[in-house]
């Protein structure tokens, strides 16, 4: 199982394991994200509706992941909609995480894996989002020649985004939770989670934790 | 709300109002269609999987209801996913019946009483189907001017539509559904539901039956 954050929770993950962080706890409470706060080794992650929890040192912005407080740390993540997705996607065999940042990477390992395939997108509060589909179909398009699809789902997400990936980015921006986005000022973030193929790692759920695939 | 199932049952409902039936009573399950067979001015129609069951009159192509036997008929129709899909938007205000063939009727009698709308998709046995997606996007497209979207889903239908709607039939003949349906030789029907506006009826749910509104 893919399970799929675009904006910006999955985004955020791959960019912080790039960068050298030694694993990722997502949980999907504040009350568990608490408990991780001031333990040595931890660097602790909150947000809620787009914006940064109060008492915790990190937000949900891919740029608070590319520096050397990162490297070697543990970080506990929770964010409105991707960790929630996370936590309820741990009775599939395995699960990665994927944006657009890490796409080709993330066919890669599910081509020569040779495995059945869900995407999970982690939408926004239980609805479809743009941003999510989109990436669905991204992944649905590199998987079209060693995978079946099951039902309509991935080809309606697939046709979506052959429509518009000539400017992905466009209607990315389109999309209801980038609007709730922009009004806190982070088009930079948007930006940065609609690039392709930033990193070329996996990260994968072992035991709670997300680490990167060898 | 607007209850769609392209790939038969809506497309025969509207099909049957136009050609003179007085009413449909759409029945979730065999057993209750069963308690109208032979009853006087009842019509009862009935298909699972694809196909006509046994023992019914009448089954899910449009071009069964084109004649005069419909006339002023009350026909009672079960079906795998439409029916099921209506009965199960009783509590809802108002239950249209949608379709292609009857595209620009919905639309308009939506305009003209300025109701929100919810678009209810009967997909195939609980998943997204590729056709009643377009029919969502074709109506989105409509509404565009006078209604607001309230998520993400209607932008998805809409964008997907407009990318396919210059051959909205070859689209349609992807589905899975339309595979299930071809190896059952009912290509004609398909071709028949992916045409705009054959009628100006709208059926709509009053009390439990299907009438045409005035």
């Amino acid at each position: 199982m893919v399970v799929v954050d675009i904006l910006r929770a999955t985004s955020v993950m791959v960019t912080a394991l790039a960068n050298g962080a030694k694993s990722i706890l997502p949980v999907a409470s504040l009350e568990e994200a608490k408990c991780h706060l001031n333990k040595e080794g931890y660097l602790c992650a909150a947000e809620r509706g787009g914006e940064q929890v109060e008492g915790f040192p990190l937000d949900n912005s891919p740029y608070s992941y590319m520096n050397d407080k990162i490297k070697g740390a543990c970080l506990v993540i929770t964010t409105t909609n991707g960790t929630l997705a996370l936590s309820k996607s741990t009775s599939a065999k395995e699960v990665l995480a994927g944006a657009f940042v890490n796409l080709t990477a993330t066919s890669k390992y599910l081509m020569e894996n040779k495995k059945d395939v869900i995407i999970h997108c982690a939408g926004w509060k239980g609805k479809t989002n743009m941003e999510d589909t989109l990436f669905a179909g991204a992944l649905v398009e590199k998987l079209m020649n060693t995978h079946e699809m099951g039902c309509d789902t991935p080809r309606v997400a697939l046709n979506f985004y052959q429509s518009v990936k000539h400017d992905l980015l466009r209607s990315i921006k389109k999309s209801s939770h980038a609007k709730r986005l922009n009004r806190l000022n982070i088009d930079k973030d948007i930006e940065f989670c609609a690039r392709f193929d930033q990193f070329d790692i996996v990260p994968v759920l072992k035991e709670e934790y997300l680490i990167s695939v060898d």
